[in-house]
């Protein structure tokens, strides 16, 4: 095992995943990634930020189904803008990991990278539904009333876009090497196991 | 949150799991239960250990099912033996946690203290499928034909006995604040990793 280079974390909605991931980033130094890769996919096709909006983390087909169609179309740019945002964000994350040491959340960066490189640490955070729709309230500024089935509609949209590009079952821990709960046990423990296992693997 | 004394491991058949909670046990000085839970559950019910070594951790009906049974009959003696040996046992594991500090093996024991104790880390041990292979075949002597599918007969045995005893799902990491996949970290990162984590909850 090569010494572990990069972190990626997949994490429940409003579970403090990206909390998690930031804090880590601060502390051992190293470029945190998450919505940046968006950007940077978009950036590369030319779009604006109003035209991918909507598609963060979002499927539209199984990747599959779209590499295929695209080999049948006269141009990647007839596919739907999710595939072609996820065709171009996994580049940046292969790019990214190739570039250093870094932290990214979730666009499947586990399912990119698990078969390129044997640096990378793939963890997932989740959390009691209670602790995440307080979460949810009080970061996110969501309602109360709707705050349970504002956290399963987020999960399903993560499922679904993992489920459809990676082949794999979002959030099954056999995909990740540590599963942390972060509402048992707290962010800054979350991050302090992860970053004491990066380093003494 | 109360400091943790008492540590319990769900694992996956092979992964690993007994081993590092005995080198969580060895590193911390306090007692580890696993089979010793169901020879001490005999002793109460007067039985010898060729009575029981079929019973371990395998259920015959549902909890509620055998209690609702018990309760209608003259005595729990009419019970299958699997689950007057898993009654037993659970006032043995709720006595164990009451007298210290401990690690306790499998035996639905996080599932049995979540509701009364809050000094309880509960952990799940996994490995991913080759590895498992190989520890069964070098550890328990498991021969290589027919490996995968023991892995496979194990693990429904030790489900089946969680999900009827609980009403929970076994090694859905929900249930557990900890999930650690011991073919990536190794064991002694595994021990060393719970122990971090009790004591600096």
């Amino acid at each position: 095992m090569e010494k572990i280079r990069i972190i990626t974390i997949g994490r429940e909605y409003a579970s403090g995943g990206r909390t998690v991931g930031k804090l880590i980033s601060e502390k051992l130094g190293i470029p945190f990634y998450n919505k940046e890769i968006l950007h940077m996919a978009a950036e590369k096709l030319n779009m604006s930020a109003d035209d991918v909006k909507n598609a963060d983390e979002t499927a539209a087909n199984s990747l599959l189904y779209s590499i295929s169609l695209m080999n049948n179309l006269s141009s990647a740019s007839s596919l739907p803008i999710n595939d072609r945002i996820f065709i171009e964000e996994r580049e940046v994350i292969k790019s990214l990991a190739e570039q250093g040491p870094c932290v990214i959340v979730g666009r499947c960066a586990d399912s990119i990278l698990k078969e390129i490189r044997d640096d990378v640490l793939n963890v997932f955070i989740y959390a009691d539904s209670d602790a995440r729709a307080k979460r949810a309230i009080d970061e996110y500024g969501e309602s109360p009333d709707s705050v349970y089935a504002s956290l399963r509609k987020h999960d399903k949209k993560r499922s679904t876009y993992y489920n459809l590009n990676t082949g794999q079952k979002w959030g099954a821990k056999d995909n990740y090497d540590l599963c942390l709960n972060s509402s048992k046990l707290g962010i800054e423990m979350c991050a302090d196991l992860i970053i004491h296992t990066a380093a003494n693997m």
